[in-house]
């Protein structure tokens, strides 16, 4: 699927439109290519079935990343869906100006300077109470087809890296490379009624990014960072895994490493966790690489 | 313009994303119908204009309101733009299941139960100063066209009705009729750099929505309402003027009179000041018209 695309002010205002806008196109591209209208889906049952986000990875480069979109710019969004069998379902985008079809050699071995490269893996769940957005489990809706649908290489599937990252509660278990330890980082969360919740009552997928951008803020802050250069930060690249939903009246412990690039020229990388206090569990983990601009 | 919509995640996520996507139907009928690129739109004199939103207006019904849309509810959105000279610009909206074209008379006189109505009136502004967002100035895109668009019956012009809000501070300066002063609260809020500002630096005009309710939901705690009382609050009738934008470290004060129906059945109106305390400018005023659930 080839769009071409005027970025608009909701596409890309605040920490978690564009993030946003992004996931609307994959659910557009499997409703296109997967026979399922996944805005209003269902399981066998007739409960309703999200085609929900499990994994969110996006490549930005210093001269093209997410957070340095604004309305005008016009772009090509070059969009592919992949089998991941009939629970799951893997999309690619590339932002660009190009309009050729985005391939996944190209994705994963050789991004062009000027693209926005978004890997989503997305699997279908429901909830097993009405009134809990604890205990999701998986349950495809039965018009799911995914037979057609093209391969991902092997090497290029995120399950390990998503599994792994779950299991360790980080993507960089043993540091980052060429990088130290800069700073460790603890702080709390309340879950935002009026920012943080979907139209189905869920944790948005988006709101992840702003509420884990809301920790990062308030390390810059300590760190005697002021508010533009936060928002002048060039994202290159932003894994995030997730792991869990939450209730309404949850609070988020949000613990953060963050490691230096040893070679100079403002580059870090955020390590990050995010777990509900009460009950202790795992709900995402991210990694952040980014380039800070001088004061 | 009739564009037929499925509501995705990303236009009803949170408390601000449906006025987000209506903002963007709006830019996108004005650039369809006036001759310019209103997403890169530029004064005579090469410096960025930006079509601001000066008086938002949305009607619903306890049927249909902004915040009870969910994704896959499939809608239709007419839409029509309306002379409003040189610099300013008037847009109407209706969501409902008609197709037919939208006309001010039904919108302003006699409403369907199943539409949710929307009134944008917008002017074209631009930075006074590149590194402010304070004194900002009217100028519109030299190739801005109006003339041919059709004339709004001057009855229904909004413009008496932003200008007494801008001068009292409020929709309502002598009270609600039929309502009687149930609570005053005034709370502080400081501009959010991860939710509130927009692609370009200025406060989003959607976050007015989101800054509102936050103060809104911090009133219904101190009344011990809880959160899914104000997720489920149905908004009948909601009007924002926009009177001043603010800088990254602007504090406000945002103050709440609480109206409620006499006749009972929980209608409420929420009367709301925003200002920015350092100056003491008015940013905002609104009137927000809600059925409130009970416990």
């Amino acid at each position: 699927m080839i769009r071409q695309v005027t970025i608009t002010p909701h596409m890309c205002g605040g920490s978690s439109s564009i993030f946003a806008q992004l996931g609307d196109w994959t659910w557009e591209a499997v409703a296109a290519d997967c026979g399922t209208n996944v805005y209003d889906a269902r399981t066998a049952d007739g409960h309703p079935a999200y085609l929900s986000f499990y994994y969110f990875h996006v490549r930005g480069s210093a001269e093209r990343h997410p957070h340095g979109l604004t309305f005008g710019d016009e772009l090509t969004v070059s969009s592919r869906v992949f089998d991941f069998g009939g629970e799951s379902v893997l999309t690619l985008h590339r932002l660009s100006t190009s309009d050729d079809e985005i391939d996944p050699v190209e994705f994963y071995e050789n991004p062009r300077p000027d693209g926005i490269y978004v890997q989503n893996f997305n699997r279908w769940i429901s909830r097993s109470r009405p009134d809990s957005n604890e205990e999701l489990v998986r349950s495809a809706p039965p018009d799911f087809r995914h037979e057609h649908l093209p391969q991902l290489p092997p090497q290029y599937s995120p399950r390990g890296i998503a599994s792994q990252a779950r299991k360790n509660g980080t993507f960089h278990p043993s540091g980052v490379p060429g990088h130290t330890l800069a700073e460790t980082f603890d702080t709390t969360y309340e879950l935002d009624v009026v920012h943080d919740f979907n139209g189905v009552g869920l944790v948005y997928f988006a709101s992840y990014f702003s509420i884990i951008d809301t920790a990062l803020l308030r390390l810059w802050r300590r760190m005697g960072r002021d508010d533009r250069q936060f928002l002048a930060r060039r994202v290159l690249d932003h894994k995030l895994g997730y792991f869990g939903n939450a209730d309404l009246d949850s609070r988020l412990r949000i613990a953060i490493r963050l490691w230096r690039d040893d070679s100079g020229g403002g580059a870090e990388v955020a390590d990050v966790a995010v777990r509900e206090i009460e009950s202790g569990r795992l709900l995402a983990v991210a990694a952040i690489s980014l380039l800070v601009e001088e004061a």
